[in-house]
């Protein structure tokens, strides 16, 4: 049965929203079980709040005395909080206690963290950040979100492999098709990084579509799209600005005046079906890609749906086995990679 | 009074939109002229269609044996077509012809022949796609958005000193506030370039308010943000994809069934004056910022009101001086600029 540790004292609601969200979870999955780790008191009064007896069966507490902070620098949190709830819920995933881990702390954190103590899969230089997001057909895996500010050629196609072996196990698509963020279709375009792992990835196994621009991502183009973590950031919180503005100028045309707030009245249940189709939070938890070790981070902010999602996506990657997946595409690239001699010297070569 | 040369075969739709829209265009403004560039026949069959004498008589047309094509490669364009419309319409800015000129053409083609011409200002590297993106409150000014795919500190600086003239100038905002784009607020974020630009930014004359993220563009945090053109390009794109995707989906729940098709009638007047609150076409009209000369590129696909919105962005630019103020913050940055001594070997140093 699937162990899922959860760093309960992370996030901007602490145990009041991971709690609640564990047994939401464990009611809706059966076969599964949760390790609520952080501040013992906080958590048994969270616990005691919720009936439920038989889900608490399934949940064990495991006591951490420190909590890194939101803007506490990465560093300071891998070095000096040894017993954090975030490094304890890793900690468990690297003894083989739990089978994946969730957080909705800080991200700088919880990647320094998690890549001191679980180490990247053979071939990975770095882990990425990796998170579906919806399109107007089906959704798109896109990564990275911004781990890497600076990648090279062979890291974009690091994170080519890792998202592809994502798509592949958990939607169940044989050859996801794989996109590479640009600013143009043609060939020419972008700069040298770009280029590069264009001309790698046409020489690689993976299902490589092309260049993809902007609003691809957005058309569904394809099942994947690859980029450095700094465009991958900007892209992603400038969606969630636009979003958040356009939601902003409807309400505010809907309450302008009686006739409006009437109309409002009657298109409700209309503008609901809008919202719920692209409610951030069914697309909560984002996967930190490339580690040994299933580690799925929560938006800081998630509220309790939000966060029992990021938890159904770590319990779905345990069940389809997505490390086995990525390390055996990581395998197959370097078998076939140009220069690749499957001793990690070639493009996809292994983490020193 | 201004002249605004205009080529008219540029866009998805040549003649059949530049004229019509020159047409509107001088019947709004009093105090201005077209040249319309381009295939003589074709013009004087679009003239033909319209009445209006008396803003014929503010009319001139110049012949142009050429045209570019929306995909061919900017080098070609610059080189091998010496009489194309877009060719011509520059050559009347650089001869003193006209004040600015407009095209809905190739924007790389566009951008090659305005800078073999027109050459940069003193102290600018490189010229950058700006243009105004609708935010909660009022407008924001991005830049660079696709000119340049790799970018020095020193350029993003002058990019922001061009910003920040262009909004002063036009807004009649005393000291803009500028925002340098990046993946957090902190000044341990991000890459290399952005961390130098930062220490640049704030030691300069400019009102600089620190880094900005992707969400503060639509919050409307600063008047100008700055960035690459990889990653303002990729900015501007995936947000006219979720755009669409979003109007789309909302398009598709008022028309799900006969309930929700009447409550979009009742709605109706709600929803377009949404949409026209962001609607692009008022948006159109890209500035080619850091020219000898007044250029501005409208969106290949626009229609007649978007065209129209073009030409008054360039006709609004000549009118508020905008190219001497640029030169003026250019000069005022030297005189201050950490290093800088006056004699363009500073950071802002001039174009070689």
């Amino acid at each position: 049965m699937p162990v899922i540790a959860v760093d309960a004292m992370g996030g901007d609601h602490g145990p009041s929203v991971t709690v609640p969200a564990a047994l939401a979870f464990l009611e809706s999955v059966e076969a599964a079980r949760i390790v609520l780790v952080g501040n013992g008191e906080a958590i048994a009064a969270e616990l005691a709040k919720l009936r439920r007896q038989d889900v608490r069966e399934r949940v064990t507490v495991r006591a951490a005395s420190e909590v890194v902070a939101m803007n506490e620098p990465p560093a300071d949190a891998l070095r000096r909080k040894k017993d954090s709830s975030m490094r304890v819920a890793v900690n468990l995933v690297k003894e083989g206690e739990a089978d994946a881990c969730v957080s909705a702390g800080n991200t700088g954190a919880l990647m320094a963290i998690a890549r001191f103590v679980l180490k990247t899969l053979p071939g990975i230089d770095r882990p990425a950040i990796a998170s579906q997001l919806p399109t107007r057909f089906g959704d798109t895996l896109v990564l990275d979100l911004g781990a890497n500010v600076n990648c090279t050629a062979e890291q974009l196609v690091q994170f080519a492999a890792m998202g592809s072996a994502l798509v592949a196990s958990i939607d169940g698509i044989e050859r996801p098709t794989v996109g590479l963020l640009n600013i143009g279709e043609e060939d020419i375009k972008g700069n040298d990084v770009v280029k590069e792992a264009a001309e790698l990835l046409k020489a690689s196994s993976l299902n490589f579509v092309g260049n993809v621009e902007g609003d691809d991502i957005y058309k569904g183009t394809s099942d994947v799209v690859v980029c450095d973590g700094f465009v991958g950031n900007v892209l992603l919180k400038t969606s969630e600005g636009l979003a958040q503005m356009l939601f902003e100028f409807l309400k505010a045309e809907f309450t302008r005046n009686l006739f409006t707030r009437f109309a409002a009245a009657v298109v409700y249940p209309v503008l609901m079906a809008f919202r719920s189709r692209i409610d951030p939070r069914r697309y909560n938890g984002a996967t930190l890609v490339g580690l040994k070790g299933v580690v799925v981070k929560s938006h800081g902010g998630a509220d309790v749906l939000a966060f029992t999602n990021a938890l159904r996506r770590a319990y779905t990657e345990v069940e389809h086995g997505v490390l086995d997946r990525i390390s055996q595409r990581i395998a197959e690239m370097h078998a076939v990679a140009p220069g690749g001699n499957g001793d990690g010297t070639g493009p996809l070569r292994a983490h020193a």
